[in-house]
């Protein structure tokens, strides 16, 4: 079925309800639209046509809500850029998308100054003239909207395609398992870039639900919404999480009861964080999703957080969600996933590739689903590092390490972490001279500052396997040993 | 997008939640999948197979919920009988249809007896064996779920095809006006029967929302629901509105605080009842839909009930509506929709005739929108009589007159009534002798109760235009000079 442009339905609908709040400031959907609009002018005005695919580096400032909305009522595609990553990461993946302009916020523009891409910076946007443009009213569910990059086990990132409908029907299968109150406020703390960010702009618009914007994830001003009810809704990784309730812990009080929803998700949150929001009142809800899936797959509802603590619930409305070769309730076996939220496929080099099995996608994760029908999940996607919410591929270290001159092999996997969940260790095989600051220095100039090894351990040879494929389990049962 | 299959999909997500209840007895949505599994089998074992086309007529009993999830189960396409319909209408309509069998409630089996069609009757059905069956978890938005008949213009009523993506889409653009809570509890004294009964056990098991059933309007009984909170959504046509007001003005008690909506179709609903409802807590929302859109296609927002008092509205999120020919806001005009909630056609007779033009659905209704957006009809389409929410059209009774001996020339309109909202009276050229009482026999034989004209007049002509097209508004200010 044709979907309804989504923020011009929605600024018709309720054009005075609030969309957007950030430091004090906030606009209407009416609002919303009218400077949505403008920037589409802007950027028909600066030659960005309809179907284009362009790439956008910025932070989460009400100026990236507006241009990512005008993106949109522009019709075009939005590579959606990882403000963490290194100059040679973003150059990698600019290259690979084969976006024609890069629109970068003024403070990010030395990452993309002297890469060979046409570059147009928010304030240039901004200032640029406007030119008339019809605005299409319905959009056709198989247009790609926006374009996440996630590394897979190859270690090469893959540009995942998500479309009006992915964004859509979660939104919409969402929905039907949290509830929606006229008084709903989001609070979003998550990077736009991720997943976890941008569905909370699709749902604000689907929904006509205010959004609390931060750039960050600010503890103290976190708790304050969620003990004064100036939020209905917040979603969190683990790491925001053991934040909030160290400071609601440090204040003893509770979270104000008209905060409904602590949507949990980007990896596993420990039993104790559970046991503990229980106590301040915070209603956590695990859930299962990735950047393949345009948000949830899976969430616990709020009747079943305690009974099936530990579960990421069970597939939302329009989901399923299946593990292969089981035979019976409680096997163990990859999480396989469909529903019309599961991507149609990649760009660039991978745009070949069908993410499908069979129908089906297969995510890596290992899990199974009890008797029931709750999943758990009980090892994330081959060898995944997650790091505060951010996915880390070791493969794709491994790749920056070999190209490191006097490395002869390496070896990446995760370390817990108190803060962050867990963080990356390298293994390294050297051939020559090389020691460890020169391996971090060298890291640092080609990848995320998250995903830098936090040491390096030289070894006389990494453990595999007979056809010679590196087993990173082996590593992680080494650096339980050191 | 392919859409889950509604109860089994329900039952796994929410098994223990509230499904229905009816004279004290409740159901769980496992229960009812129980239930609804169980007579699916029992269809199978009488011979009725996936696809096929079957008609069914019953009271709004929690057996006539089982069956109609059963038939769904089971892949049949249900025909929707109205149980005030005449021997001979019910007569006409399984002629057109084709069904293969009618499924009947035992209290209504005399209306069916004579018929040319193989009858089931509940109780055969529920003491019947069980035969396996595969049930889909998966169905194609484009299947046929129900065929509810509908008189239009020409009075030969039309039998209307509902898909399941009608259904679904419906449901989900009025969950994104309405909202929805985990405690939602929907009553429904509407009939089954029809679009405005039907789109709530369609949200029910689409939202886990709990229905609160009742065979018919008992004023005494939604009071009471209205009064104590035990439901928190109600839909209503302006008749029984005003018996609930009524009722809690003699009592002088207001609405319960969790009441949140009461969806007023079915017709206009007279601006005093406005007031009124505002004075004792009734958050009424007027709505416009009919069965070719599925039930609502728009419906008053509740920020907007009392500043757009006698609106219905806008488009709900997957909707479309404009005005024929419309230059400017404000402009008088035929309403024409477009959605994903309005009806692939017809079948039977009318199979051929496509509904749309354009894309549009000419609903025959004139109104127009304002400069906000809102919509108000003006006048319901086409001489449409609406009686206590029950649409009557003119052309069918006067075919019906017309084939009465010693009757020339027959004119039907409404005359208001201060219960009804109106009543079809009729003018009559006869060329023979005939009395009021007989035509009234006569018309009692062949048409439902509600149908029957309230008053026959003798005239000598009946006002006719040049192309000797008879002028049914003529009629009406005739009638106001009587």
């Amino acid at each position: 079925m044709m979907i309804p442009n989504w923020l011009m339905k929605r600024a018709d609908l309720t054009p005075d309800r609030m969309a957007l709040s950030f430091e004090g400031e906030q606009w209407t959907f009416r609002q919303l639209k009218e400077e949505a609009v403008e920037i589409a002018r802007k950027l028909r005005k600066n030659g960005l046509m309809e179907g284009e695919r362009i790439s956008l580096l910025g932070p989460s400032t009400p100026d990236m809500v507006f241009i990512i909305h005008g993106c949109l009522l522009a019709g075009l595609e939005i590579v959606m850029l990882n403000s963490k990553l290194s100059t040679r990461e973003i150059a990698w993946q600019l290259d690979d998308c084969k976006a024609s302009t890069v629109i970068v916020a003024d403070e990010f523009l030395s990452r993309v100054e002297n890469l060979k891409t046409n570059v147009l910076t928010f304030s240039t946007l901004k200032s640029s003239g406007q030119q008339d443009l019809s605005i299409t009213a319905m959009w056709d569910p198989s247009r790609t909207m926006t374009i996440m990059y996630t590394s897979g086990t190859t270690g090469h990132p893959k540009g995942v395609r998500q479309t009006v409908g992915n964004h859509t029907s979660s939104a919409l299968s969402s929905v039907l398992n949290l509830g929606l109150n006229e008084a709903d406020i989001w609070l979003c703390t998550m990077p736009l870039f991720h997943i976890s960010g941008f569905s909370i702009l699709a749902r604000s618009v689907i929904y006509g639900m205010g959004v609390r914007l931060y750039e960050k994830f600010d503890t103290l001003a976190v708790t304050d919404e969620v003990r004064n009810g100036t939020v209905t809704r917040i979603s969190v990784v683990a790491t925001g999480l053991q934040r909030l309730l160290d400071e609601l812990e440090k204040s003893d009080t509770i979270a104000h009861a008209s905060l409904r929803t602590v949507l949990a998700g980007g990896g596993p949150v420990p039993d104790e964080y559970l046991r503990r929001a229980e106590k301040y009142n915070l209603p956590v809800l695990q859930t299962y999703g990735m950047t393949e899936t345009s948000s949830q797959t899976a969430t616990l509802s709020s009747e079943d957080a305690l009974r099936k603590s530990g579960s990421t619930g069970k597939p939302l409305f329009f989901n399923q969600i299946k593990i292969r070769e089981e035979e019976k309730p409680g096997d163990l076996g990859e999480v396989l996933i469909a529903g019309p939220h599961v991507t149609p496929g990649y760009i660039g080099y991978a745009a070949d590739k069908n993410p499908l099995e069979n129908g089906w996608l297969p995510t890596g994760d290992i899990g199974y689903i009890d008797e029931d029908g709750y999943l758990f999940i009980v090892d994330r996607r081959s060898d995944l590092i997650i790091s505060g919410g951010e996915n880390i591929y070791p493969a794709e270290i491994e790749n920056v390490l070999l190209s490191c001159p006097n490395v002869l092999e390496a070896g990446v996997c995760g370390q817990d972490h108190p803060e962050w969940g867990s963080v990356p260790i390298a293994f390294i095989v050297k051939d020559g001279e090389i020691s460890e600051s020169e391996l971090e220095t060298y890291c640092r100039e080609q990848l995320a500052g998250y995903k830098v090894p936090k040491a390096f351990h030289f070894v006389e040879q990494l453990p595999r396997n007979a056809s010679n494929k590196l087993l990173r389990r082996e590593l992680k049962e080494w650096m339980k040993r050191k």
